[in-house]
């Protein structure tokens, strides 16, 4: 029904996740409309970002060269290392400003049934890193899901034989929560991990 | 916190309609996990579409040269004008295959508290197309909105005078919906607008 370069545009748009065809409809009909420095800024941006930006060699992270930043640090703690699903939970972690090691990203956690195992993940990179950089502590920051855990579970199974001590991010309730609000499994936890005061 | 350009594609993607923060951040590590040619064919796209689709000069439609399709369609009955505002809206009245004039785009609708007049929308160009096409029939198929009301019953005030027939779409109950969904406005429109059997 659209120019073939409209509809084109469309069918690239709706591929994105979380966009459906309508969104991606209204979409093209913007970038249609916009001043043509603004839509070609967006697909330089892409470009660019494809162009400049690839992954770290020795982490996985998001990098302007072989390493990124964080590795590159020569004043960061390389004996511990936290372990996260995705590039983009590192931003999430470095916020809090309370950790100082190096991460390393997963690419994703286990899940059978989407028929990810180890071999999908940086796994053998992970046990690479651990005798050569001297790796002590293991952070398990995966996701608090089913998935996530089992993730932890393993790392913790095939470090702790070596000698490496694996921790986990601690369960429980939201600062600033409340405990009507909270669910059970949530509670449940904090209160396995309850600390002394 | 992020590279530079990831950021700087998480900011562009952040001004497209619909598309808070937190989704930019999710596309742009989509784009940037996602294999390179799916990410250039989306910038490509976007590039394409800018060079090789632009305004039909007659009624402003989506068009792949100087006059869109409709317009070129000789097929089609120039006397009969359905003016919208938007191109999108074109797909939406060429799908119900019951129009077989041509449109003009206003390219939105008169809203004062907007700042937008008669002025900043394509009247003047549909003023001229009147003696130039033999235009008789002008529809008025703005939104049912106070805006797209307001701006029909401009039309009809100046086109009117020239000896142009004007009609509005019918407002009414929606095919397939219920008395009792039916809001008092659309319904108090069904009322007046009924047709005999």
């Amino acid at each position: 029904m659209f120019e073939p370069p409209v509809q084109r545009l469309i069918d690239e748009l709706a591929r994105l996740p979380g966009i459906g065809r309508k969104s991606a409809q209204r979409l093209a009909f913007y970038l249609l409309n916009t001043e043509e420095v603004d839509a070609e800024r967006l697909a330089n941006a892409i470009l660019d970002m494809r162009r400049q930006v690839s992954l770290c060699e020795r982490c996985f992270n998001v990098a302007a060269g072989a390493e990124c930043t964080v590795c590159l640090d020569t004043r960061r703690d390389p004996s511990v290392v936290c372990v996260v699903e995705r590039a983009q939970d590192i931003v999430v972690m470095e916020k809090t400003q309370e950790f100082g090691g190096r991460y390393h990203v997963l690419g994703g956690s286990i899940s059978p049934i989407s028929g990810i195992g180890p071999d999908q993940l940086h796994f053998r990179e992970l046990l690479a890193r651990i005798d050569e950089e001297g790796i002590k502590e293991v952070i398990a920051a995966t996701n608090p899901t089913v998935e996530g855990d089992a993730t932890a579970l393993y790392i913790a199974r095939v470090l702790k034989p070596l000698g490496v001590k694996v921790t986990r991010l601690a369960s429980g309730l939201p600062v600033g929560g409340d405990l009507d609000y909270a669910d059970e499994l949530t509670l449940g936890r904090a209160l396995v991990g309850r600390q002394e005061l």
